[in-house]
């Protein structure tokens, strides 16, 4: 089964690759007001259904992928 | 408006950040089959509409967001 996960900074936390982002995108000429990274992670997992993957995928977020401190996770199961 | 950039290794290309995290999460338990990170970049910018500020987001890609030999990138526009 497949998941992908997005974990970003949370809000108010400071992002410098962000603000790297935003400050090169300006010089480059874009209008750009806000600009937050975080991490994509694509996954390929065992599971025997949806819900399973889905609490397996937030349990390695809790575990690996995110610092609840500082970031948010986001889950998609993509079947 | 808002958008969404998911930026990922392609197929084939190498990805270490990828394999570190794979490898976590085997040593962890869990049974992962593959794992493969990229960015996800959150945008605030100014468009008059959805058409101008994917096509914005497009060429935010190709001249800085995204390596386009060793990476691909999907836009969202949230509105």
């Amino acid at each position: 089964m497949k998941a992908t996960v997005l974990v970003r900074p949370k809000e108010g936390i400071l992002d410098p690759p962000g603000e790297a982002v935003e400050g090169s995108l300006r010089k480059l000429g874009f209008s750009v007001a806000d600009a937050r990274v975080g991490k994509v992670v694509d996954l390929e997992l065992e599971a025997a259904n949806a819900d399973e993957a889905r609490k397996q995928v937030e349990a390695m977020c809790e575990k690996l992928l995110a610092n609840p401190l500082i970031e948010t996770y986001e889950v998609v199961i993509d079947g």
